[in-house]
């Protein structure tokens, strides 16, 4: 009974937050021209871009990744539980060539853009929601910004606001919400995750012998999709978070009405604890 | 001026909730007897166990760790973001000869154990916090549960409350907190968690090949560190959750006093993203 009221209950909310968007199209493919094939040593990885959030850095990004830029950079920075960071050599002269980046930290809510929403009274943030495959929150003042869940891709920077230009980073562990809206998130991986988790930490707990930089993993090549020869292609599919079936699958993640929660969980979501579910078209021939 | 204030407010809360009990203590070494070393394939872990929170399965997981039963068994179900577990095969006879055990998912809280508090008004409780190096949360009724975190061991079960036996699992990506008070958590990852995170992953995406089960990820021995010849054994000491020196730090995490923060997140922490440090005191020789 009070899992009814409750399932009930969340439905009233989503179709008071425009969820009546929601459409039958539950998978959606990946546009060739914002989506790039990381090819790391140990596997291959395929990154989804935000241009709609994120215009001037995925145009930044994906100018470099079409000039070769990031192929042979290594992961310099990377901390078990935190981030993967890789870029050129700190300093160098292909470090300095690039142009810094004014912040795209977060954004005006546009109310004709389709929102799902997750939760109301996050920790960090007054709402949470995803907006076209990104997980994303906003407050009560008309302002939204992605959130920074395991798997997102985003530009380091250094203390300015405006400092980025090439450095980039990928969340490896628990959610590091605290760098929400101060850093500009632009992509995430929908394929490969376990590649990302598998690259050679750099940072070593006290009293351990520092880790060789020659062991730090390198970046065998960048590309974007479009330029990635299409027998050589990884072709994707991902969930439609403005799906009627996500909407559902929201719903009986909340509810949790299997018998084996004998006891049931608060009717709470962690917006970074839903998985949008990816599905393979076509791996290479 | 408003970070003075923030910081302020931070050590009052702080000082009300039981912290006082803090000692200058910032290390602590492990007890060999309830610290457990894991060799995989690939690396070596160290895991703390939480007797003082869940004893019966402490005891039965000591217990056939010290007969080697899990030496052989693989990592039958390794879900990216979620969790990493292993176990006899399924309805062996050695699976079946294990006795099953109540649930011990939470316990009543003593007053008189130093609690270090972390946040009110948690999404998933009402309150969190560290108790002897683990995270844990509480309500407003007297009763306390460890949190399921990243690096978190627990034991496995079915649908049946009362229906662990010797399976258990690692989270190995966003804390899935619904979990929490209805499984049972029993220790925690201390050393090597990336080797954790380079598991083989046994559940693949909608359209991949299956992954052969030849391919998971074996353990090739787990043992009590005081059953591992001296030589051998990974001597590892942890911050005390319990010292002056991290109550500090978690100050100093809540405000985000560094340059770098140029605008400031929300005075915050999540239990789970709160790293608890370890030091090497000794590898094998």
């Amino acid at each position: 009974m009070f899992k009814t009221l409750l399932v009930l209950f969340y439905f009233a909310f989503i179709s008071a937050c425009g969820a009546d968007n929601a459409t039958d199209q539950q998978w959606r493919a990946l546009d060739v021209n914002n989506t790039v094939l990381l090819t790391l040593p140990h596997g291959k990885v395929v990154i989804e871009l935000a241009p709609q959030f994120s215009p001037k850095h995925v145009e930044q990004f994906s100018a470099l990744v079409k000039k070769s830029f990031y192929d042979g950079t290594t992961f310099y920075r990377v901390i078990d539980g935190f981030v993967a960071q890789a870029g050129p050599k700190d300093g160098s002269k292909k470090d300095k060539l690039v142009p810094v980046l004014a912040i795209e930290g977060e954004f005006s809510i546009d109310k004709n853009t389709p929102f799902t929403a997750v939760q109301k009274g996050d920790l960090f943030a007054p709402q949470t929601g995803f907006q076209a495959g990104f997980a994303l929150a906003n407050d009560n003042n008309n302002r939204a910004w992605l959130t920074h869940c395991p798997g997102t891709l985003a530009m380091a920077r250094g203390n300015d606001a405006d400092s980025a230009s090439s450095h980039f980073y990928f969340v490896i562990g628990q959610a590091p919400r605290y760098l929400d809206r101060i850093m500009t998130i632009f992509g995430r991986v929908v394929y490969g995750m376990e590649h990302i988790q598998a690259i050679q930490r750099t940072s070593v707990i006290e009293g351990e012998y520092a880790v060789d930089s020659r062991k730090h993993t390198a970046i065998i090549s960048m590309k974007l999709m479009s330029d990635v020869p299409k027998a050589e292609r990884i072709i994707i599919e991902v969930e439609s978070t403005e799906s009627a079936a996500f909407t559902e699958r929201l719903v009986k993640r909340r509810a949790r009405d299997h018998e084996f929660f004998y006891k049931k969980p608060p009717p709470v979501l962690d917006v970074c604890q839903v998985p949008i579910r990816s599905r393979l078209v076509k791996l290479p021939n």
